[in-house]
């Protein structure tokens, strides 16, 4: 399957297999800059805010469009486990999807370029992040040793080759760096400039900040757990959508035995985003990350956890008997993670290749 | 102290506080290409083999040579446990420098350039590597947050920002990459040509393949962790000096909460060793990392073991418990490992900074 996508350069790979999710507010003008890589492939947009915008589609791109009036007509009172006002609403995306494999990426990001001046084809390298297996037992310090010209080095075990199944990929950002508030606030000018030419699976048992940026997964094997919580409207947080969703698939993908890979590809991110703005959405974020961390360092899962499912409901189970007494808000959210996982199976029967329940609002 | 560097850049960075280790069985002219860099520090040169050979050292550099008799004379029984025929030799230069920071070096290896066409500085930026804290509690997907124009990403903990102090860095090597003799004969013609640009810390709990070519640490720190083993002459197996070192040496790190980043510097490894005699070396080797990395993986060190000593002499014991078994050649190993610290607490005598013993053969 890893020789696969070299042998017919000429088809786009996993063609009828992947679905390329976009949360917006906006005209998607941007997918001009992507017309070469993205036209090939489906779009889900996942309209946030005022449903009764229109929001314009440059022509010649296959795509579904649901906004808020679609998500509550298709998902019912289950609909209140999808965040409104917050790009986390992009999750709805990923549920209404029949594809395997899933890229999300934000409107604000741009094909960015390598170090010899050629456009990133950022979609083709998480494509091959997925298809290749990660390593997440043992370090190898030339990083991905699928890569070409890269292997194992002296003193890897063999039995630890073969790797095991990828995810997630994990992709990051030239120009604006994905940085919190506080970090925003003090360095106002600085640019992300470094292109790292290297794809590394994220450790078993390492947690890591997981942008949903520029994020491509199999749905197949961990889409359930791709949550990207209660955030925006009525909520008392903002700007961690990713994040949780971040740190509860690494912890299922663990539990698991599946791998997640961080670095190639870049894309181009051009804009900051209000920094005053974004500390009122982060500022419970970043007290209750404190506790949130440690939580998830340690959580562990029975070995009744056997699929992505069972793995995600014993979690939120966790949630609110460890993080409740944090916050209520985390009662709230463990009870959105269940409502989550119900909407979920039911747009997605077991086995099945399900039809979808409603018509997209095309 | 990190800061330190960058504001006297005329002054070479620690000249008095770090030692250069060279093994070697060969005239020393690989030093010339290095010259500009290694020629303010001090120079211990470990010579393998014949003792009654003399190597030469380009004029101008400032070291002190131990050969085999050197060896002896001044550890007397105790001299055992340092490896004859074998690159393993070198730690005998860790235990004799009274220096806070050792960089070790092969006698193969020279001087890389960046992409831009610029000599690589390795030293530097080991340096730089030691005197800036690793992150071993959570991962940061720009890598190093403390390289300049690099930070800590949103959702990273603010409470682990400020990291822990950094034991080890371990450079890696452009052209000929460091692989054991099955992927050399697999793959002979293969050339690293990578230059990844990142420097990053190895995980807590996450154990790596550490080689010796390119490396630095902080002596005061970690010293007594940098074993290099029985190997060659008399032994069953050769080429694991490093790996042993780095796993010992991995799992004290972790216990201490010391730090161990890999990546840049990269050195330009000229040629390859011989596949056959490397697999002659290493094929012992082969069968038994499957056994001691799940040994490695799984050690616990208990809450006295508060000093690299204690730590070893607790590892020593486990190894004879639990590897033992698998040769009689762990039994040896785990004697040796306890000789080891006997004789480094004698030329190292806690607190004191202890004149040396016996002259150097200069």
């Amino acid at each position: 399957m890893a020789e696969g996508y070299s042998s017919i350069p000429n088809t786009p790979l996993l063609k009828d297999e992947l679905d390329i999710v976009i949360p917006t507010i906006r005209n998607l003008d941007f997918l001009e800059m992507w017309r070469p890589f993205f036209q090939p492939y489906h779009l889900i947009i996942v309209q946030d805010g005022d449903p009764s915008k229109t929001i314009k589609v440059p022509e010649g791109f296959d795509y579904e469009l649901y906004n808020r009036n679609d998500i509550n007509r298709i998902l019912g009172p289950k609909a209140s486990c999808i965040s409104f006002k917050d790009s986390a609403c992009r999750c709805f995306g990923y549920m209404i999807s029949k594809k395997k494999y899933i890229y999300t990426i934000d409107d604000d990001c741009f094909v960015a370029k390598d170090p010899s001046g050629k456009q990133i084809n950022a979609l083709e390298q998480h494509i091959k992040n997925l298809l290749t297996p990660s390593t997440p037992f043992f370090f190898n310090t030339l990083y991905d040793p699928f890569r070409d010209g890269a292997d194992f080095v002296r003193g890897y075990p063999f039995s630890l080759r073969e790797g095991v199944t990828t995810a997630v990929s994990h992709g990051l950002w030239l120009n604006i760096p994905d940085y919190d508030a506080p970090t925003q606030l003090v360095k106002p000018h600085e640019r992300n400039t470094r292109y790292v030419d290297a794809v590394l699976t994220v450790p078993k048992g390492t947690l890591f900040p997981m942008c949903g940026m520029n994020l491509a997964f199999n749905r197949e094997l961990i889409g359930p757990a791709m949550y990207f919580g209660l955030m925006g409207d009525g909520q008392p947080i903002g700007r961690y959508d990713d994040m949780w969703a971040g740190w509860c698939t690494k912890v299922i993908c663990d539990h698991l035995g599946l791998g997640v890979k961080t670095g190639l590809p870049y894309i181009w991110h051009s804009k900051a985003s209000n920094p005053f703005a974004n500390l009122k959405k982060e500022y419970n974020g970043i007290f209750w990350q404190e506790e949130l961390i440690p939580f998830f360092q340690s959580a562990v899962l029975s070995k009744d956890c056997t699929t992505v499912q069972k793995c995600y409901i014993e979690l939120s189970k966790q949630v609110r008997e460890k993080l409740g007494k944090i916050d209520p808000y985390f009662n709230k959210l463990a009870d959105a993670m269940v409502t989550w996982i119900e909407a979920w199976d039911e747009l997605n029967p077991s086995g099945a290749a399900a039809e979808k329940p409603n018509g997209p609002a095309k």
